[in-house]
């Protein structure tokens, strides 16, 4: 349970901020208007992908920094989950970094995926191509028409007819499927309702475009679009895969995102941390900057009580993260499942205290767009939604606790 | 101090309930939707009004549900403040239906200034055309540059210059500056840097368009533009007006900002409890239809105590509201500040604690605009910064609590 | 729904304040000391009521400061409950002040019954004497051996034999049962097992002593036995008493309860909330009297803020308090339920929260007996249990929320 | 940054378990019963040790589980902060266990300073009988009449006359002030009113009993003496020692201070948290074994998501105190001083709402004596005043946190 960060942590680490420092932040402010200008409102079809990001990821994947959230040593960086922790968080800090280092989600857990669970030839049709940062992904789970917090809810069906899989139903929030690089689909359908409800569901790779797929819309979360990515809103109407699109084989739908959402959950909350520290930094350099009633803004009423208030829940988190995060590595996701659960908690809520506090610092330009605070607000907003509410994480948790006293269980 | 509605009150609530049942409910889902594609974005410069808006307007004249929040028997409807209350309770469950009775902020504060404040001639010009939905108007304090939660802190300025007024600076968060119709702002600036901090401002009458009046840019909360009305980034150079635009007098404007506020809060805090009930709804509803792990929502975890912990943070709101409406029309508004400043922290917290509670139950639509949910979020955590922010607030609640302990205080 | 304490509810109000001032305040702190000396730990056995106690009710009863809470004008005042609702207040402030007026827990509740539901045999052997103030009782409804947050669980037995009821059973948190005074323990048993849920149990009034009732010990809370009064476990075993000691009828055990918890609940409420003020009183007069690091307490970190969102809980709480009993006294306990649980989450939730951060303010002092902060407190944790558990009284706002939803319901 | 318990660690965590299973467990309800019996009230002339104690200190030392909270491996255990806190974690499980392993605050912060700061002759006469634990010490900082949160407030004094140094001042809160082998006071006062503020206090050796030193008595905190331990108030009136008993020098009061708090602090936290594991073991077992309404009280309401809630915030807490541990270790309790403040802030309120939930599921037994819970409570509760207030340590962590923004400092 070392949490020292490793020297290949630190060389990373090192360098993805100094890359930042030089390449990323003296670029975001400009490139985030120009985005919004480029491509305002939700009309993907016109969306497209500003020059600057392939010239950045350019540079990254020529300095090394590229990829390093795949602990294959060969593809990736051969970091280990708690390895990649630190880098996580600092690429947090942006919210355009992990775009240009290939580490963004859903691609990252779509990567995944196919490493660890596709065949020979779907790793060289899909993997190659987004691991080189060339095309996009998507992640077709959640439904709009039912409550996809209880996965065995889902209803899109996978129906076998020779030698093809049709699929049908309805899913939104697809994050990505607005990008115009978008080339795969990773769609989760009912193929077995008589099967045990966690053998019910299959994954298939869904090529985009394909006859039937239809985007409906993208969908606004806080009234913000998020091009180039977007997150759509998209009917399947009798689409019909290759049956070697299937992963793995039917019924394995649950086991393949139980596999899929461990790291994953490590990344978004430390990239949550990352957010968190930025939007405290923003906190703590308004606060002494502003004067109000004689003073600045930090030394009054209750300001800096609040401070510390949240250096020890930003602190407290990046602990839990980090102990889930080893838990993975030392003794695999099933073991670590009430602390990925955990994490998935704490680390979004306390980046949504920690940015209500800074847009109230800030005033006015807290809800505007002249600081990233409403942007980071809504990433935390969001992400106590998004790969299950809190309250299923949290009942998550109980069922662990309880777990240790079964009759006959020892003293926990 | 007693809350049962008047039978005025009864009659008014009973009449926009209907209305808004009738004529607004009908139509507002069409309405947004189509307000956003006919006013994306921040360009101002296109924004236009949809015709329905008129319509509406026009019904609501007919019939008899206009200017409900003016005191005045002649130009409103004679209600008392706590009169006024419940009513205006009733329209902010809905996003459209203060704008429809002529009731929206900041035109009913500045239609409050006129008629208390103005002069005859004063009145004749802008009172009037306020009054009859003609016109709209915008209120200039809040500065970028400063922290303008010390409003002593204000420097834009006012020079008096023969018989002329010539103001300059920069102001923000003007709310209806990109309104087609918007042609009067009221500026608030330094006349007299010499004197007692709280007679250092005026306050001063600018017909719009005006030379030298430059709109920079309107400004998003949470990515939402708020057309047709925005907020704007609007600088003040060698903008001129006659003397007789000066409202009362110089040194006057803190005395103005004072009267304009207390009114004001009770009704946008009555607005947030209606929105607040209106978020409840959709939590109840929501919870009640979605079924996860063989059970409604509601009946899931924590959700049924949180419902409950909203409803009696709802009626407490509410209750207090109602008692600082009656603290001032009994005992006037300087009696009332410590809980005029009360319900300015509570109403729009508790708003946002609905809201964000209606969002989780909601999972991802709750984000998106099938729910104007977000829309609802937005105005809870803007006005937790408009009008004083909470740390103002409750510092005044602090200081009138000391008061009672000064030395010779009799016993609480 | 007029909160203007009525011309009567002023004049007990003015009078009860003068009278603590005079009477009570000046020995208040010597009473506790001297109390804690003469019935030091749970021995019982030896508990004396100080002479003081007895000199204070002569004087309480020649003022007509006496059994204020009973709305009967004959035999109490004649105030309503919102009337009497701030006296109740002012009682709080004041630890020994209700015993003084003859309007303390559980005397108050067990008058309420016999007069509401008792014989006139019954009343005059038992409600004369309590009124007077010459005897003291118990209730006897909570068991050790079954969570009692569900009343339908006591297990408990009402056996008839003959002219006789034979009891059986334990019973524990009977307030008062250590007072040398008691005489009467109204006693809640099943007495039809067959019977729908709430028509199972039956109320007993047993004479102290009696054959058969053996207190095996008092219970400390927060290590306080509360002498002379104490909070007994007590056994019943095969206590017989004359069938005429039935209270109304066999089935009638809920039916009681009901009635008797809601005004009483106003009351536990309303002096929960002069304790919660005289807290605050102690935290202000405590905070500016002390310094540290060059400045009084309360002018330090957040403790203004505190000061302030204790003032907004306590003021809230009180309003909620007194629309839940002007709403008893116009449409009844049963249209009044959800009110009351509110109001019992409420208070006592806002009286704990005070204390602990009077507690905070005045260091070590704080948790001693040089002030009775801790006794308040333990006033307060104790009522989040007492007559239901917060999560119960949660339920039931749930409940009575969720019902205005029913099919075909109009809108809320 | 390893936070695996190291083998030794393992060790002594095995047998101080097993020690506390076998010998403490058994017979630690009685021994509260008895306490209490024997030493009721706050008579402290009359306090006795039970004779348990003694031959459990007999056992402890046998089985070599004996002072392991001195780092040094001669006397103690050689266990650095970090290998001792999962030791300490297990001994707040019991109320009992600390002293039994001669491990008990203030005893070990005392043996500490002697330890650290004594010269030869103060560690041959007082080290010696603290770690064979036959006498018992005091700490004499905090005092009645000023706020001690603010140390350099401390006004009693330290005259030179002679070869003697005269003592005068009160002191209360010192913890072990009744023991009938206390013979040893620390006493800290202000020798050098002209000096530097941290520069005025030195720290001075006091045999117990010496003339001038005057018990006036013992605090109960929440109605609780502690005996045979107890928290005294006492006066020191021309106390006179030689010169010495003065610890290093005149004016390092502040210096020993400090070093004794650090790893004091991570003591004090990491027993909370075992404190506070204990109080949740009690919450699920309990929650488990009772039923309401059909189901175990646990599966009602948001009971289930409070376990959760609270198991996250143990781990964070605890997660925390072994960073803090650790850095203490690897760079110096200078070096750690806002992690130190943190963890004072963050393990205490734990612990205290641990308890709460604790309470509230128990009903009625979670006050009384039955369980340990308002035991825990009052630890809790004391402890966020006791070595610093919360509002101190924030303070703390806020400063820490501003000066990373200095003028010139990279980012942090």
């Amino acid at each position: 349970m070392d949490f020292t960060p490793s020297p290949k942590t630190q060389d990373y680490l090192a360098r993805v901020r100094a890359f930042v420092a030089a390449h990323i932040a003296p670029v975001e402010t400009a490139y985030h208007q120009e985005n919004l200008a480029a491509n305002p409102g939700g009309d993907w079809h016109t969306w497209r992908v500003l020059p600057v990001i392939e010239e950045l990821k350019t540079k990254a994947k020529a300095a090394g920094l590229w990829n390093l959230f795949l602990p294959d040593a060969a593809l990736g960086a051969g970091l280990s989950t708690l390895e990649y922790a630190p880098v996580a968080e600092e690429m947090g800090r942006s919210l355009l970094a992990p775009a240009v280092f290939n580490c963004n989600a859903p691609d990252t857990g779509n990567m995944e995926v196919l490493h660890y669970f596709g065949s020979d030839a779907q790793k060289q049709q899909w993997l190659g191509p987004l691991l080189a940062g060339d095309i996009r992904s998507v992640f077709c789970m959640t439904e709009p028409d039912v409550a996809s917090s209880d996965a065995t809810n889902l209803q899109a069906t996978i129906r076998a007819e020779g030698d093809a899989l049709v699929l049908n139903g309805k899913k939104w929030w697809a994050t990505g499927l607005g990008h115009p690089d978008a080339r795969l689909a990773i769609f989760m359908g009912l193929s077995d309702p008589a099967a045990a409800p966690h053998a019910r569901h299959s994954m298939v790779l869904v090529p985009l475009p394909t006859p039937g797929v239809r985007i409906q819309r993208m969908l606004p979360s806080f009234s913000e679009f998020d091009p180039p990515y977007g997150h759509g809103e998209v009917w399947f109407e009798d689409v019909r895969v290759p049956k070697s699109n299937l992963l793995v084989g039917l019924g394995q739908g649950f086991a393949i995102a139980q596999g899929r959402l461990g790291p994953g959950r490590v990344h978004h909350c430390m990239r949550c941390l990352g957010a968190a520290e930025r939007a405290l930094e923003l906190l703590v350099r308004r606060g002494l900057a502003r004067t109000a009633f004689g003073q600045p803004l930090l030394h009054l009423g209750g300001n800096l009580e609040r401070v510390a208030d949240l250096r020890m829940a930003i602190d407290q988190a990046r602990l839990l993260t980090l102990y889930a995060a080893w838990k993975i590595d030392a003794q695999g996701v099933k073991a670590a499942m009430s602390e990925i659960s955990a994490i998935k908690v704490v680390a979004p809520n306390v980046l949504q205290r920690v940015v209500d506090a800074a847009i109230q610092i800030h005033g006015g330009a807290g809800v505007s767009l002249d600081v990233p605070l409403t942007a980071l607000f809504t990433v935390a907003r969001v992400l106590r939604l998004a790969d299950g509410p809190d309250e299923v994480h949290r009942a998550m948790v109980a069922r662990v606790e309880l777990a240790k006293y079964k009759p006959a269980a020892p003293r926990p």
